[in-house]
């Protein structure tokens, strides 16, 4: 087992990943400032699959558990579904010193998250994320966030976890297109801050798309080790340092919001998204074209998409242009410096350019 | 026009007090950073005394206001009710900039704190009391609440504003028992910390229950100072020196409670508080049992309460025993320390001794 200071100057917090974390020989949450009672906020498919040891886990730490089930969807992050889970840990609450378990992937983490910090103005809140990608990246940094009919995410706060627990051993039952959907989420942190880790995934995609634990292990930790630096260089997104975790957001956020969530899942979104911003990198002479032709060979063999289809070029320009980043009539772009590894953030770029990066990427019909 | 800093390591913001300060020749909001929209959150009985005065002052900074109304009473304050507020914020914010003011007494600025902490995980918020329990307790602190049908503030967050600006002049329309309420929480700020504030009220409660606008700015500003110094010790009650703030409070809450929020208003039900609060004081020795009728004397002047009518000792005390400061089967009491300006704290006074200074202030019927 690793573990990974977050080290916020106010709520500092550990992140522990390994193997079989999650069983009732591991004490991982005696050293936490808690009650008896324990809210579990889960979905069916992750209580089912992994319900069990979660229980022996808290049973031996003598906990209680009350387990609320949410649909898989992301209809469950909903402020309404936040008010239901609200209503029930009240009921729960007897004690009156309730902590909160977020057992499931990103919607459950957000769901959670959010409840947890607007519960007598925050309890104690622990993440056992159960994807890769809430793994690697919504269990970390304290942002939550739930979605109102208007759009997603626009209701939200900044609220650390005591502890997140992150156990590879759980990604065995993930669907292989979820487990790609992390994996480019960790491709984008080889990117950013770390070629050795982009050459490890390069080396060892077939391992990691089998859930190999070991594997799968070592890029979690890697990844988390990464963006809690990040976040606790800039906690509240304030400094403009969080802005690197962007990368390949951009144009990806747009082709989510085109596709109407459903044409794309987030990660192969960003698949699309970093392709998009490297190509940008290498026209504006920032890195070679080859390095263009590496990332796509990456993405390609974690089975994520190279190509958009079924989305027109002008729709996705549309959306793009909608995005928070491009606030103020400017837009923003994070970008590849010279190599793997190495980013920077360059504004104002011609419409041109972005619109020749995005055309590349269309599957001739 | 005194100016107060709120010296919040990460969030430090000022508190202006004075009379006739929202009018268009000032302007307070120009050094904060804030877009064109500003989204009011105020009620019906505030607005149409004042809203003049501050569609002046908001125009005067060219800023671009909505005004929504919501109810004047605590069921406005419901999490139902954040919703709707947010939905407006929401139809409203099309430049992606918006910022609230909260235009009204302390049901408003809980209502409209929380919905910016969480709108966006946080827009700029300002907030403008126009009662003088808001000015002196509910905008300063960062504390924010909604009820749910279960209990009262049950659901809320810390989230500091950008600017207090409370001006006495808007408190010449506030009915007396209102003013009262208020004045009740200054008393409270005379003895916990300021005996020179409490013998101010001595000398003045006739001008102050008049809405004489220079003794209320007077007693606003030490008030203010008093808790904006607290506040900063201990931003988010993590270090028991906020506790202080609860003087009167232990009783006054379960007054409060046991009269449906009905019977006694806030302020009345802690000047209730505050009178056995100190009869314990005086029965433990920590303080002249004359102390207590100088007390009591100031609260009959200023025409609040000083004796328990329509509820029964056994009701109180049972409601009493609800108490969040009565967790872990102990109690926890502020009392006096030997003079007035100098408080502690106490733990687990015996039942008798509380029970004796509840008994002492029942109306014989």
């Amino acid at each position: 087992m690793k573990t990974i200071t977050v080290a916020l100057a106010n709520t500092p917090y550990k992140i522990y990943v390994g193997e079989q974390l999650i069983c009732a020989k591991n004490r991982l949450l005696q050293p936490l400032a808690m009650g008896k009672d324990v809210f579990v906020l889960s979905n069916k498919t992750v209580y089912q699959a992994h319900g069990k040891k979660l229980h022996a886990f808290l049973s031996a730490h003598g906990l209680r558990a009350y387990v609320h089930l949410v649909g898989d969807s992301e209809t469950s992050k909903s402020l309404r579904s936040a008010i239901s889970v609200l209503q029930a840990i009240v009921r729960f609450d007897r004690q009156k010193d309730v902590s909160l378990v977020a057992f499931g992937g990103g919607v459950i983490g957000d769901l959670a998250g959010f409840c947890a910090s607007i519960y007598k103005r925050g309890i104690p809140l622990i993440h056992i994320p159960t994807t890769l990608l809430a793994q690697v990246d919504a269990s970390i940094g304290g942002k939550t966030a739930v979605d109102l009919p208007q759009g997603k995410n626009l209701i939200g706060s900044f609220y650390q976890p005591k502890a997140v627990l992150s156990d590879a051993t759980f990604l065995k039952t993930l669907p292989t297109p979820q487990l790609a959907c992390g994996l480019a989420e960790v491709v984008k942190y080889g990117i950013i801050k770390d070629v050795t880790l982009f050459s490890f995934i390069e080396q060892n995609y077939h391992a990691l798309l089998l859930a190999d634990s070991a594997a799968l292990s070592h890029v979690i930790e890697q990844a988390s080790r990464i963006k809690a630096k990040i976040v606790t260089q800039d906690e509240r997104e304030t400094r403009s340092i969080r802005t690197i975790l962007n990368f390949g957001h951009t144009i990806g956020h747009a082709l989510e919001a085109a596709g109407n969530y459903r044409r794309y899942n987030h990660g192969q979104a960003v698949a699309l998204g970093m392709l998009c911003a490297a190509d940008i990198s290498a026209q504006l002479g920032l890195m070679p074209a080859a390095t263009v032709r590496r990332i796509e060979t990456l993405l390609a063999n974690l089975t994520l998409p190279v190509q958009i289809k079924h989305i027109s070029l002008n729709t996705i320009l549309s959306y793009q242009f909608r995005d928070k980043k491009f606030s103020g009539k400017t837009n923003r772009w994070v970008l590849i410096s010279g190599r793997i590894g190495r980013v920077c953030v360059k504004q104002n770029i011609p419409l041109a350019i972005i619109r020749a990066a995005v055309a590349k990427r269309m599957a001739s019909v």
